[in-house]
């Protein structure tokens, strides 16, 4: 194994805590508390975990968290309403409406109803507008927290060949963008993508984001290429007679040819949640009329 | 030369043939006719060419065309306040705003300012947000007249390599939007681009479109490759004692390669025009809650 593993855990505790100072910072400046609002719609177990985990992490950085749950059969109605009245708040800064939604809302309508400058989710089409015509933008936490590892291992992206595969709303398409933003010379590959693994082998910077177990291998890769695996997927172990989590990356024959590589977990996961809490910040900045802290946003 | 020229003005007479068509059925079956208002501030010479270009041909397509022509000096202000007048006006379904304007005034605020669903340049951010999370939207005009002719003469794009040359929010970026929408694996190669050569010659789709006078010669591409000239440069031509246009490809020896390639004039040229009154036809059926015209949108 030659590859050097990216610690993203670490990275993210260090990113929580340079957003712990700066909210500090804007209470005792500017008298401000930037405020989260969560919104959680039914039972989901996996939603509850996030959900009880961006709680906690908003508070230890210092921020104030609003927790809204609401039962399953809640109406749409009912809950653009309170969208509505949280948009309306100026104690809420961010406002997140934890995906999925129940069958018979629609998340579309739902996200569309976000005043798009607490949108930290980065989500709303004005966020996606503003991240591809390069105006200042909300980004999405997942590769917002990938580009961060990157710059931070690689210094500059510019003229760096880079694949994204995957081409999710959520995930590929704006780490696309951040990428051709950091310009990296960018090619977005997918399911229908012939000769991919030829096409992988091409880059510098491989960007995992399909949701498939271990489907890059090692002979994928171009030597020393610096992988970011943003797949979790959780599969059967019949060793050990449980449950486990893996990449899109087949960590093994992966960390044997690239330079250096995310595991999972404690990779790009925990990137998330402290980006989460930097597009809060971001907001709130914005909100007062202050620049955004350095190196927080895209 | 060995490439099949493809014929954008054939092209786009016939699609503003079908757009006619589909007007006069509008009319008649709905007593709906599609309105476009341009607005030219200032005396800049091409934008003037453009606007009058714009007026003929959407009166040939029975269309009712507004223009409103403003003096040079006239307050953003004042402008903003025409753009919420056509916006509120029920005869103007399509609302464009001719480029550049003058140096006062901030065409990012005016374009903010145009309904995204009257926005037929398709330069809103809602709707940049829109076509890049595959939602219904208003597509740039240029970019949608390549893919027209990109299907018309490939059929399906699914799974072809394309390259983009150029990351403009008015071509480059929405043209991979679309080319990825179209199952294409995209790539987005630009002036940071390194041994851009190598990148073009993977390509079977090539799309040129950053404005250097025959950037690409026929050692760039792949042999059979689509080209896709989207460059409109004026050039000095000292034998001929004037100047005139060229692409950003080298025709000549791009032709002597490619498996097809649009010239300049006469290819990409004209489709943009004729897209303008496709993305109006499109903005009308869409306000009287009609399906957009089959083979008119992206």
């Amino acid at each position: 194994m030659t590859a050097e593993i990216i610690d993203g855990k670490a990275f993210a505790a260090r990113l929580r805590g340079e957003v712990a100072e700066q909210v500090a910072v804007l209470k005792r400046d500017h008298g401000i508390t930037p405020g989260l609002a969560v919104v959680l719609v039914g039972e989901d177990p996996a939603s509850q975990v996030y959900v009880r985990n961006k709680h906690k992490q908003t508070l230890e950085a210092g921020m104030e968290s609003f927790e809204h749950r609401l039962p399953a059969e809640t109406p749409e109605a009912e809950l653009l309403d309170l969208v509505g009245r949280l948009n309306a708040d100026p104690a809420v800064h961010g406002i997140l409406v934890q995906l999925p939604l129940p069958d018979h809302i629609d998340a579309e309508k739902v996200i569309a109803a976000i005043d798009p400058d607490k949108d930290v989710d980065g989500f709303h089409v004005s966020n996606v507008g503003r991240l591809a015509t390069g105006q200042a933008a909300l980004v999405p936490c997942t590769p917002l927290g990938c580009l961060m590892l990157l710059r931070d291992r690689l210094g500059s992206l510019s003229g760096r060949e880079a694949v994204v595969i995957g081409r999710s709303n959520i995930v590929g398409k704006p780490m696309a963008q951040l990428l051709l933003r950091d310009s990296a010379t960018v090619t977005i590959a997918h399911s229908r993508t012939r000769d991919i693994e030829a096409v992988v082998r091409r880059a510098e910077i491989v960007i995992a984001a399909v949701g498939r177990p271990r489907m890059v291998t090692g002979d994928w890769l171009r030597p020393g290429a610096t992988v970011i695996d943003v797949g979790i997927n959780r599969i059967e172990d019949p060793e050990a007679g449980k449950t486990r989590l893996v990449g899109d990356c087949d960590f093994e024959s992966c960390a044997a040819v690239a330079g250096a590589i995310t595991p999972v977990p404690g990779g790009v996961g925990p990137m998330t949640i402290a980006c989460l809490l930097a597009n809060t910040l971001t907001a709130t900045c914005r909100a007062a009329g202050l620049p955004a802290a350095e190196g927080l946003t895209a």
